[in-house]
């Protein structure tokens, strides 16, 4: 079992901090990978001891060789173990032996490579484990803390982009993409404290990392990379401490498509996770989620350099008409509003602007701004207190010779100041981005970029905002159980979720058509007639259902048929529901899956035979409130009808919502017993007569 | 009426290969408007005639200057003019009725700045049609043909950006993009040869300067920049001779979103078009359409440097196993496979990858890359004659120190030339990108860009490939027309549909209950009674329409009901429509519209209450066949149910298709007096028994 670093592990000092490293297979050559650590340290000012360990060597690039960790004069407080395979192993030993409180194994060959790499990893951790000491990796490319220099870590791209320290720690379970990331940052001039990268993740693992690096009081950002998500908890933790302190996460969750899943199976031997189920864990704990190491970064510097945008609505300037509508088009695209200016903000703009530009939004400065450079700053303060715009998005496509661009970026600095609302540049010449990034104003290559990630930090000020639910103490009892792997019949489906609240269609349970029929005549309805059988779950596929039974030679004649399937079947002990035909203006549904590593997952949406076809659902996870599922219900591509067209009225959606709360309450106390919960359809009736669940199923664990 | 230019067109060879220029408003200052025409024609090698003309300087940058164009010792071929409002008018006057065959109108405060403005613009183009001069403009940024030096353009970026003639054409309806567009080209190393902004579109438009830059043989890719597109004949036409010339056309359409075209139409005063209809109508011709310039570029750099895939299936290589995850992941988003590696090639991977690595698709070469930089090329080797293989993708995410990369960079090269199929490289690093750049190669920044840019050329590819129906022969007649304004009544409808080859519901028309009754009688099923009136089309919201009456004393109260409910609404001339409830395993929905610019618009879909709320249809400009209707049925998302899902049979697409190719033919014949048509719902019935319209509207243009 893992467990978090905190703040008094010796190993989150070790691993962070460390005042003294060795080196296992120490090179005098910086480009091997047991001398880049070495040539690192040494470069970046590392104050601490360094230790080099390798057997053959006196002197290792100016520093005293040991031949063996045991010989050195003190116990280091970290290691870094960089030779191969079965000597990695025992050097995992001899540290853990001398109570060396953390490794570093960048060695490759292990769990990665297959079964054999597995028993050899397992072999290594068991041997660390038993002595107390904790292993980043196997097969990791290092840890690097700019901030004190100490850079147990291989990668060349520390030699080709110049270290720069900053709030960012980059945490990930691939060492090519935890560099690849920390260059994209620097390329964009932000500076970076923490690049660490996990490997194989045999014990630490990123959560625990961003834990550690969460510590370092400097600390505003943190970078995730991760192809698998593996302990829930953990990062569920890391999040709320993050967003005591303003710390924000944003993670990359690669592998969220079929192929993509399966190659990260491939690269890490990752299991995979449900994507839908990972995006309303990181919604849950206010984890913004990039597509890509490149969006990551581009969020990364709009997070650093802006604060949040508080609405939706964006102001567009620029000095060309073309990229007003490109803007515009973006902004729409990704969610944003191109925001009404007010009339106040008009007849400012028509003062400074010629008789014939437009005063609208987006407001377009036109060439003017060539013969007259002081045009760019009379419009941002025209606009700046527009009291409809959230943000504002700065779009210079061409500025050559004549624009004063350094100008440009000293108004926007001002404006920046006096706004105080975000504030975002569209440039792609390398000059004008460089101006504007020299300003603290964050810079995107094109208009689509810009709105995404305005967007983006919209949604993620959203989430920081919303109240999560309290489920403290759910309401439902746990169930009676059947027998692990089997289903609950539909009708004992059906009472279990009736008891915990939930509006199930009435119905009874018989074994004869004389009983159904005396029902139906008592109910004074059309009736449905379904034989029920745990064996047979999936009952239409097999003619067992006969909807809208008028009369009593129809239910005699549904009776003989399914009973003539069921003998067909191999079923022998048949019972009937029989229930009466229910109608809504909508058929939704509802259900359940328990996720090995997020647990109850609750899924809604448009039901009915649309359910496959049209994927229109959504995910939470516990707990969430009636308003969370509205709020969900509105996303939906089926929205526009719940609310009522060509004359229907406007389904009773908070009914809906109602059940779907109930559900997840049922499925936290149930957990223990249920596999699956499935409720298709859910009819929805007109606002104020509620919702009935007509069709039900539950899985046992 | 706008003509298009030929190529014995005079006013084609004034225009892009002038023999002699005329610049009214020359200025000896090159930052100037009028100064840097004469400033680049000079510096780029213009061997034409320079004429500046400014009646106050006797030497401009070191040309005789003239004091006005009728001193000019000859009639040049081409005009710049840079004097502004009424000596612009006068200048155009003086040069039309001196024969010379083009202008080109760089002066602003025309149609650009309002009602005024247009009426000056009108004057201007109103005596050049008099005299047959041309105009580009006004408002234009001027033209650019880097092949003989003209360059009669103000641009501040070709100061910035080194011109470099090569086989593109850039034409825009703005300068701002024009110039944009060239220097993101310059910047991938692209040369560029044509560099024209028509401005304000008063004479000259992006087509017609196509069309004659389709006249250059050097020309193979012309890439547009449009905010309003007014003339789909002249496009088509344009599309046309490049297809058979094998030149590739691509656009940029601005103005999609509602916020965006309303920003055109402030822009150049541009009339909006449905993008929807766009997009139908650059599928139609064969016009690769990008999302911004950013997006058309990169387009371009693949279509210049790369053959069109033949097929989904994409096979991606990297160094690192985390890059091998984004791709996948970016390739399945954008509709790409991740082919499976044969047997054979994966033999062959195997014999060169280390023991452990996967020989599957993502290739990951890993770290051993680091140790073995031939493993590069044998990689390459091994995948190019998969089999499956239409792309491959090679994704280097960090090459420092101890990679090769020119040696990578002339592998591909070597592969390139040997798989003969298109090779894209995803690469951050500049030095990484230059180095397989120089080798020809098309270079991505992530893995995002170069997956979408190869689905978007497979998607060219296939509608390259897809032959155009031939309705050179529509079978419909005209309909006998009603009043201009009005719709005609649904039983009119059914009927004119009908005749048109559409199967339409049975159905009689009535003008009292006991007739309904008998009718019913007779075709021994429920009936639907609708009241019709050409006054009140939408009869649902009105309460007109009663389902499912089963018995006579249903039908006389719905007749009861209807008639209150018309005396109400003041409908005097009641007539009810009478027809069998017919059922279907859907309801789809088909349309027409006329366009004002791309003529009959043909709509289809998911029909019935989903319509509006799930936007789930398609569209297609005629001529199209029934095998183009079922291509896009697949593509919607109800289309998994139209296969048949839980025990339903699959539908008749068949049928529907061949319902909406007639629609389309019957559009065609009566385009000049209809406005739109409207059917919906249109039940689908099993496969083999076809579809029925059940509900219709024309309305009259």
């Amino acid at each position: 079992m893992k467990t978090l670093l905190h703040q008094n592990d010796p190993a989150l000092a070790a691993l962070l901090n460390p005042s003294s490293v060795a080196i296992i297979g120490a090179s005098d050559n910086p480009d091997k990978i047991g001398g880049r650590p070495v040539y690192y340290m040494k470069k970046h000012g590392y104050t601490g001891k360094i230790y080099p360990v390798n057997p053959t060597r006196d002197v290792i690039q100016g520093e005293k060789s040991w031949r063996s960790v045991q010989d050195l004069p003190e116990v280091p407080e970290l290691v870094i173990i960089a030779v191969a395979g079965q000597a990695a192993v025992d050097s995992v030993k001899a540290c853990s032996e001398l109570g060396i409180p953390a490794a570093i194994v960048i060695t490759a060959g292990f769990s990665e490579t297959g079964a054999q790499g597995k028993i050899l990893q397992d072999r290594l951790t068991g041997l660390a484990a038993a002595q107390g000491m904790r292993i980043v990796g196997p097969n990791s490319q290092g840890l690097a803390n700019f901030g004190n220099g100490a850079i147990a870590c291989f990668s060349t791209l520390f030699l080709e982009i110049e270290p720069g320290d900053g709030p960012v720690s980059v945490i990930s379970q691939s060492g090519g993409m935890s560099a690849m990331i920390y260059g994209l940052l620097r390329n964009r001039g932000i500076g970076v404290r923490h690049v660490h990268a996990t490997g194989n993740e045999a014990d630490i693992t990123v959560g625990q990392l961003a834990m550690a690096s969460l510590h370092d009081p400097d600390i505003r950002l943190i970078l995730m990379y991760l192809e698998s998500l593996q302990n829930a908890d953990e990062l569920a933790a890391v999040a709320a401490l993050a967003k005591r302190r303003g710390v924000v996460l944003i993670a990359v969750k690669a592998g969220h498509s079929p192929a993509g899943a399966q190659a990260a199976a491939s690269h890490t031997g990752a299991l995979a996770n449900q994507d839908s189920t990972i995006n309303a864990f990181f919604e849950q704990h206010g984890i913004l989620r990039a597509r890509d190491p490149h969006q990551l970064v581009r969020y990364a510097e709009f997070i650093l350099r802006s604060p949040l945008p508080a609405g939706n609505q964006t102001v567009i300037v620029s000095n060309s008409g073309a990229s007003c509508v490109l803007a515009a088009d973006a902004a729409e695209d990704h969610g944003l509003r191109v925001a009404p200016l007010s009339a106040g903000t008009q007849a400012d703009l028509s003062m400074h602007l010629s008789s014939f530009a437009t005063t609208r939004n987006p407001v377009d400065i036109t060439a003017a701004l060539l013969s007259n450079n002081r045009l760019f700053g009379q419009v941002l303060s025209c606009i700046g207190h527009d009291p409809k715009a959230d943000s504002f998005v700065i779009d210079i496509p061409v500025a050559g010779r004549g624009y004063d661009v350094s100008a440009f970026a000293q108004d926007a600095e001002n404006f920046v100041s006096d706004s105080k609302k975000p504030v975002v540049v569209v440039a792609w010449q390398p000059a004008v981005a460089m101006a504007f990034r020299e300003k603290n104003i964050p810079v995107f290559d094109d208009e689509e970029q810009a709105m995404s990630t305005l967007a983006a930090a919209r949604r993620f000020q959203t989430g920081l905002a919303r109240t999560i639910a309290d489920w403290s103490a759910p309401a439902g009892k746990p169930i009676a159980l059947g027998k692990a792997g089997s289903t609950l019949s539909e009708a004992d489906t059906l009472d279990a979720l009736a008891s915990a609240g939930m509006a199930v269609v009435d119905y009874i349970r018989c074994t004869d058509a004389h009983h159904a029929v005396a029902y139906w005549q008592s109910c004074k309805r059309p009736v449905v007639v379904k034989a029920c059988s745990e064996k047979r779950p999936h009952k239409s596929e097999h003619g067992l259902v006969a909807l809208a039974l008028d009369s009593a030679a129809k239910i005699h004649e549904a009776f003989d048929n399914q009973s003539a399937m069921l003998e067909k079947l191999g079923i022998t002990d048949p019972c009937w529901l029989v229930a009466p035909m229910e109608k809504g203006l909508f058929e939704l549904a509802a259900g359940v899956h328990m996720d090995p590593v997020f647990g109850p997952v609750i899924m809604a949406g448009t039901g009915g035979k649309y359910i496959e076809a049209l994927q229109d659902v959504f995910v939470l996870l516990p707990p969430f409130t009636v308003g969370d599922v509205m709020d969900k219900l509105r996303a939906l591509q089926i929205a526009p009808l719940l609310h009522g067209v060509r004359g229907d009225p406007a389904a009773d959606i908070q009914a809906f919502a109602e059940l779907v709360v109930a559900l997840g309450k049922f499925a936290i106390s149930n957990a223990a017993g249920i596999r699956s919960i499935d409720i298709n359809p859910i009819l929805v009736r007109p606002q104020g007569l509620g919702v009935i669940a007509v069709d039900a199923l539950i899985e046992l664990s």
